[in-house]
């Protein structure tokens, strides 16, 4: 028995269209119909277009569950390609002290730093890891985030990542929302390899990877590519020995310094490229040139008050730029969808267009999903969201403002109730 | 029969303390109590303190709810002193074509500006804007608002000006958020009196104000003194006038020019002034002296892409700062109360207790109502948020995140379920 629905009536949908992430001008190209429907069989979108047009094509209504959405815009579902939330503990005391000045090091003697939040993890039961994660996927869904990717790295050893990689695999099963696991073991150099980094992407290559993989725990692996923390040279390794084992690379780089975490990226072939505050022009250029995903995530610029990354830029020079949270409880402890819109539409001078192409499509790419969710099109997941006004620019301008009433995941409500 | 309430065990209650608007240093005086409680009679708070003391004081509690507050850190509910949130129609074109680089005059090409709101106002029935209003305050209740000021200004003639009260004191009537309505005809001058703002002003003296008066719909007068729209002569003479009738005032100052509206907005003994980007020296210097609200509105700095006021400079000063979110559908439209605190937070580096006491104790002195809002304390209306987190800190930490978890006014709880 196949589960019929149309959506009819639609003031506006507004949707990017393809494949494969969009590039540059590309990023432009915004479908927008008027009186819109979609027609769904089994959680696939079978016609997309104006309301009469999908009808015709449908004929016969017997069986099909009829929604008129007349008054709501509808986008597809946002793809959030760069999470961490999957974590215990919080830390308030250090981000308020960093906001009156506190340095790197004053911070360490309050106990602060993702080392702070290693020892919480590390003392949560996955039971608690998974209950928290549930919430947190909540919280993403109400904001029409229907595929998500979340990262370990707040276990650094072998059993605490695999643990986090466990709870968030249980999460996904049980939760609407789809969850990318990456590994990211290399997201900080762990007390027992201090002043050894090396043998620690030693310890991750031989001990760790092989287990994730074995296990099946993990799409992506991802490093901290970054000034004392892990070089070009040790991101390099890591990542070759994780790509020939099959994962899929992600890299967090040039945040805090240009130290070439961008051509690091592209020479891999890389999904994602992300951070890029201080990427040079050289790596913005091999970002386009190798069709890696450049992943802005403007609210952790936003709560450390740094100037937001070459957005703009990198747009122009061909890249394809996602928007993502960085959701994490030292950095950027906000999972606001709504402020990553505003800052990438005022702040970082994206047009609507664009903005809606990172937190979506070019958002799928960056998980390697491009293929199956990111756009509302025949023979994609039907994963879409009615929003409480007519037209998607008010994404951007009712700003910093939650817009989604309802949320469709494989073509169910999973989320809001019927408009 | 007297309704008895006692909250109790509270992980945190935190507020500024006082019955005027706390000045300079002063703003960083917040008292918490670690396992609070805080018992209510009739809606008016009878004790605050640790939760053995409170229930020492209460003796028998035969008769009275309880409610476990364990886990939540509670604080006043929130004051938003400066909104429009009466009016009719839409501007997101208007809105991203700012942010794509058109000028004032494109925008009046393209039907923009506030006389489009004026336009839609007008054609809103009563009814209409009434209903509007009911959900715009649902918005602001839900985000931890108790009390909110409201101003007129989209209809400039008599009629519409009367109008726009109306619907606004009938949504006081009927909401559980309390409203403070404020007369704004000098939000503009309208195409009627074109170049001629005097003669419009001496229509406001003469036609609306009394009018206003004699119905009882506005506590304030404001005005829009800005160059181009009423010089501070205009704006003296009309505020004189409100002042001689009863009205208490409140000024739009200073945001795009320094005009010299904070030293009027002092001289006049304004209740508050409000934007103060471009504020001189002198203009804090005379608010400091004056005990006059600095209101600042820093959205809207965030969605025009503005820097914000000088609002740690004004605190050092000794001003009061208060936090608002002048909601309106042109330059600002975002009613969110969490964005406000992370820009005054992080961006305006004013601490988190400065936060504090500028969205509750300084917003309820910039409606006059320090006397009996604002804080939490034996004699005051019991205006409470319980949040989700266990301390008060997670509301510039959580940034741009509503944290509300219940909203209590005048002791009932009026929004959120029980904890
Ligand atoms: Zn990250
Ligand atoms: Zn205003």
């Amino acid at each position: 028995m196949v589960t019929r629905i149309l959506i009819e009536h639609a003031s506006q949908i507004a949707t990017p269209r393809g494949r494969s992430a969009r590039r540059g001008s590309e990023m432009r190209q915004i479908q927008e119909i008027a009186d819109g429907a979609i027609y769904i069989e089994d959680g696939i979108i079978k016609e997309v277009g104006p309301t009469d047009q999908v009808t015709a094509a449908v004929g016969d209504l017997q069986g099909v569950e009829v929604v008129n959405a007349a008054g709501h815009s509808i986008v597809p579902g946002f793809v959030d390609s760069h999470t961490h939330y999957i974590f215990g503990g919080y830390r308030p005391e250090e981000f308020l002290a960093r906001l009156e000045g506190a340095g790197y090091l004053e911070i360490m003697k309050m106990g602060g730093g993702i080392q702070s939040t290693v020892n919480a993890t590390k003392a949560c039961s996955e039971q608690e890891l998974y209950r928290l994660g549930l919430q947190r996927l909540d919280e993403m869904l109400a904001q029409g985030v229907t595929t998500m990717e979340g990262k370990s790295g707040y276990g650094l050893d072998l059993d605490c990542e695999l643990k986090q990689l466990r709870a968030m695999q249980q999460t996904d099963r049980d939760h609407p929302v789809e969850v990318v696991p990456t590994y990211l073991g290399g997201h900080a150099v762990p007390p027992e390899y201090r002043g050894d980094p090396d043998g620690y992407v030693d310890f991750m290559i031989k001990e760790v990877l092989p287990r994730v993989k074995e296990l099946g725990l993990a799409t992506f692996c991802d490093v901290f590519c970054e000034d004392s923390v892990f070089s070009i040279e040790q991101s390099r390794r890591l990542l070759r020995a994780a790509q020939e084992m099959g994962f899929g690379l992600k890299m967090h780089a040039d945040e805090i310094v240009s130290l070439g975490g961008a051509e690091l990226a592209a020479e891999l072939g890389a999904v994602s490229a992300d951070h890029l505050l201080m990427a040079s022009d050289l790596g913005i250029a091999k970002l386009a040139g190798a069709g890696t995903v450049a992943t802005l995530l403007p609210s952790t610029a936003f709560c450390l008050a740094h100037p937001y990354a070459p957005g703009r830029k990198m747009i122009d020079a061909g890249c394809a730029v996602a928007l993502a949270s960085d959701y994490n409880p030292g950095s950027c402890f906000t999972n606001s969808i709504p402020l990553i819109l505003a800052l990438a539409g005022i702040h970082m001078h994206l047009s609507i267009e664009e903005v809606l192409t990172g937190a979506t499509l070019n958002g799928a790419a960056a998980v390697g999903r491009a293929d199956r969710i990111g756009s509302l099109e025949p023979g994609k997941q039907a994963d879409f969201l009615l929003l409480r006004y007519p037209d998607y620019r008010f994404l951007v301008y009712h700003s910093g403002v939650n817009i989604v009433e309802q949320v469709y995941k494989k073509g169910r409500l999973v989320y809001g109730g019927r408009p």
